[in-house]
């Protein structure tokens, strides 16, 4: 089970991925878990929070836009993102943000 | 089940809500309810995308800070949030963001 991220104070930037799954998993769980374990590696990678129930959240946290961009063209990346088009998503929204206020319990 | 919002060109703001409730409903189904009939009525709504499995994920989107101050400020949301802190959650974390860029399939 995903956890809540633990993240630094503001500014930094999250990338939300709203995503509608195809039939059949065709790869995909192998995927998702080295996606996790690679971005997770990434220079600038803050944390991820991630969580499907028919609809997928997975929001991902970086120290800079720079730090997405680098991580957007990763080859590994690339090419589960020409998969995740091809056979893995019906349907996907990627929204990249600038966090600029936290607060919790 | 949620979809994925139908957002305008960016920017415009979002609300990332994250986390893990308590035992048993108490409530909280109902008042989820009512909070998203509550928050689609207020100005500058733009349209909202939820999950739970363990970890709970709600994005809202609208269209300014303004917006999302006065949806903090609404009366029966403030009881709402109170009873949150209170009984329903037992860790979560809300991350107001700036959405600068947007893309899909």
């Amino acid at each position: 089970m995903s956890d809540i991220a633990r993240t630094p104070e503001p500014p930094y930037y999250a990338v939300i991925f709203s995503s509608h799954r195809t039939e059949g998993d065709n790869g995909y769980g192998e995927m998702a878990d080295r996606m996790l374990e690679l971005a997770a590696r990434q220079p600038g990678f803050l944390g991820v929070e991630s969580v499907r129930e028919g609809l997928g959240i997975t929001v991902s946290y970086w120290d800079s836009l720079e730090s997405i961009s680098e991580w957007k063209r990763n080859t590994e990346h690339r090419e589960a993102q020409r998969l995740g088009r091809k056979k893995w998503y019906s349907n996907f929204r990627v929204r990249v943000a600038k966090i600029e206020r936290e607060y919790g319990i």
